[in-house]
């Protein structure tokens, strides 16, 4: 295997964790999605609890209401602090082993090693409500929202702590349609990549 | 094969286009690119160099210009004609049997189709200028100002013509950097997916 790390960032709805962990299985490397949370909780000294509502999905209202947050006396709001210790924390994974990091923007983080695969997963409208239906067991017009509200805060926080734009191909080595494709020919082209 | 149509957009020196016509000749399909013009001239009633020059690349130098070129009794302006043309001959193509076409903003003209393949091709820098280079015979300076130059026009084509962003992922099924994973599995992995 020449890439060592697979990042996969995912629309919500698109299957990409799902994806994700089933390559990890097939290649017999660790994935790591919850699992980074309870380590990021230790490096930073916050509570897991509170990692798991804010390291992804923060700046949560933008980066507005961001600017006006606490910060310590260095100036860093608390959201900085989870975001350096979630940093730290994927760049030690990717020291260790190989591995399937969901999200987080390791994309980003481990950007300076040549050894990863990134990859996006994304979908079309009709088939994501339809998984987040059956997985959260709520109705279409909540699923709708769930979707927007959480690319949303996930699309600020990529933007904000990247520089880049979520979702642009260019960020990419790989991008793939899982409605389009399917999770097997996805997860195929996945292997056949690393 | 599911998908009789493959469409093609690709970054400038990326070697989208390399890749469409061997994906073309593997497939044993037809391949459209510069060989588009001609119908376009046709159809258009205008000059096969004046579509060369304007027909993927307008509005030139953003929509402002574009605003104040000279437009006919309809309201239409030359490159609206041009790109009526272009949409009607890209339509006909697809209608007629399966081929792959490369830009020309074929992923949206034939977005109501469920046959279609929509990849695209991107790349790093240091690659895409070394092939610039060895192309056109050009310096490295030049070849950067041909990729920006070109590729900000391809994108203010793209955005004004078709509402969407080019370039982002969730245009396409597929999307790949050809720097990373090589032209050869670039074909393979589109070959896979029709």
């Amino acid at each position: 295997m020449t890439k060592r790390i697979i990042t996969i960032s995912r629309e919500f709805g698109s299957g990409g964790r799902f994806i994700g962990e089933e390559v990890a299985n097939k290649l017999g490397i660790k994935y790591y999605d919850k699992e980074i949370i309870g380590q990021i909780a230790k490096e930073s000294g916050l509570a897991p609890e509170y990692i798991k509502e804010n390291a992804e999905l923060s700046p949560k209202k933008g980066i507005f209401a961001y600017a006006f947050t606490g910060r310590d006396i260095t100036g860093k709001s608390v959201e900085d602090m989870v975001y350096e210790a979630q940093r730290k924390v994927i760049l030690d994974l990717a020291e260790k082993e190989p591995c399937v990091i969901i999200g987080r923007n390791a994309d980003y983080i481990l950007k300076d090693r040549d050894d990863v695969l990134n990859v996006y997963i994304h979908g079309d409208m009709p088939e994501k409500i339809q998984r987040i239906c059956k997985l959260h067991n709520t109705s279409e017009a909540d699923a709708v929202k769930m979707i927007n509200d959480i690319d949303k805060r996930r699309m600020t926080n990529y933007n904000f702590y990247t520089d880049q734009k979520w979702g642009k191909a260019a960020n990419y080595t790989l991008c793939l349609n899982s409605s389009k494709l399917g999770y097997d020919k996805c997860e195929s082209i996945i292997i056949e990549c690393v």
